[in-house]
């Protein structure tokens, strides 16, 4: 891991930037280095840049919580290599999504199993190289989306305590299987008039997690519209499972 | 309204039992007058001694976050007077929850509609004495069930503020036709293993309500397994709008 800047935000959070290997990614703390910090990875839609703000201020409230954040670009978003079966999928999903069908089987496998593959095992080896840092140590917690990756995340690395997910985008059916052998507890956000998501389908994919301590926080309003004080929910949920 | 007794409990809280003509009620403050103190109502499923140890607690919880909390007795429950037509519907649901069968029509109407009828102009009484007596004052919520007595006090009394509902009954037909006009703010909490209750009913209920802010806590277990971090989460969602 290569730190390539870091500054203070105007509440005293301590900004890294930095990459591992080709992958950028930022990493916020309190800048003490006193008590470690349990590490939260904030997952989100790929494009670090353009989620930028709503990432920064997510981490803000993480770390104010008493928490580490850190995000990574995802492959295939941002100035990362654009794959081409990536974003023919993808233009597949944008045409049923206008057309206001439900989204085949086929284009959410080609969307997000590969993409699944590929992020889920960068973000392992942040985490080996996060948590050797000093300050930063405990368990560790995922938040946000894409929930496919959440999924698997949760469910092959024994250092995720507790996820946060967000059930906003397109769920592969051997997800839903995958979501059925979780067990940690499980915090997931649905957004009840998302334009783009199918709220059943989320609802399903709610039932089938195996996680014997699962809640689900459903709000009015659209993809981009979760309230603000869901973000407090969701670090108190942290807070009770990464100390 | 005769307060028949008044004691303090071991974390100071003072608790007044009172009788609103032949109804029975419970109020619990802080004790001290010097701020008024936004009032909740309790909901309950009835029997003000079988539940009371769960509504003080619950009460108490109300009272450390900065209200004051007072419930009454259900019309036909405790010592209050049964209605042979009520006895009736609710054998008659037993018996369908029972045999695993969905609950008919009639019988859900014949079990609440009279006692929606009934109890919401006690409870609308019991704000009339209530908030006359020092120390309670500024806007009204409704927490608990029965959740069809909660939809109709949100739609007729313009005190209540917001309302967390526990979707933990069964709902008229009519009931849910009155939540689409529901505004005020909505916190519904849904146990997703009820085994007595229909999960499909309750998410369709939350659908109907008409309010721009609805909020539904849907969580793992049966119907008394509310986790105990409910509590707090409501408390903080009747804090953003009882104030």
């Amino acid at each position: 891991m290569h730190i390539t800047s870091d500054r203070r935000l105007d509440d005293g959070t301590l900004e890294r930037r930095f990459t591992l290997g080709d992958v950028p990614g930022i990493l916020w703390t309190s800048g003490s280095t006193a008590v470690p910090a349990p590490l939260v990875l904030l997952g989100h839609p790929g494009g670090l840049e353009r989620m930028y703000p709503r990432l920064a201020a997510r981490a803000r409230g993480t770390v104010a919580a008493g928490f580490a954040a850190a995000t990574l670009e995802l492959p295939g978003s941002g100035d990362r290599p654009r794959s081409g079966a990536a974003e023919r999928a993808r233009a597949d999903l944008r045409r049923a999504v206008q057309a206001g069908e439900p989204v085949p089987d086929d284009v959410a496998d080609r969307l997000i199993l590969p993409l699944v593959e590929e992020a889920v095992p960068e973000l392992r080896a942040a985490l080996d190289a996060l948590l050797a840092l000093p300050g930063i140590g405990g368990s560790v917690g995922y938040a946000g989306g894409v929930i496919s990756v959440g999924v698997r995340l949760a469910l092959v690395e024994p250092r995720i305590a507790a996820a946060v997910l967000f059930a906003g985008s397109v769920v592969p059916r051997a997800v839903v299987e995958e979501a059925r052998r979780v067990t940690v507890p499980l915090h997931v956000l649905l957004q009840w008039d998302d334009e783009g998501n199918d709220r059943q389908a989320a609802l399903d994919l709610f039932d089938a997690f195996g996680s014997a301590e699962k809640t689900l926080h459903a709000n009015t309003g659209g993809h981009t519209g979760v309230p603000e004080f869901e973000a407090d929910a969701g670090n108190r949920f942290l807070a009770r499972h990464l100390r």
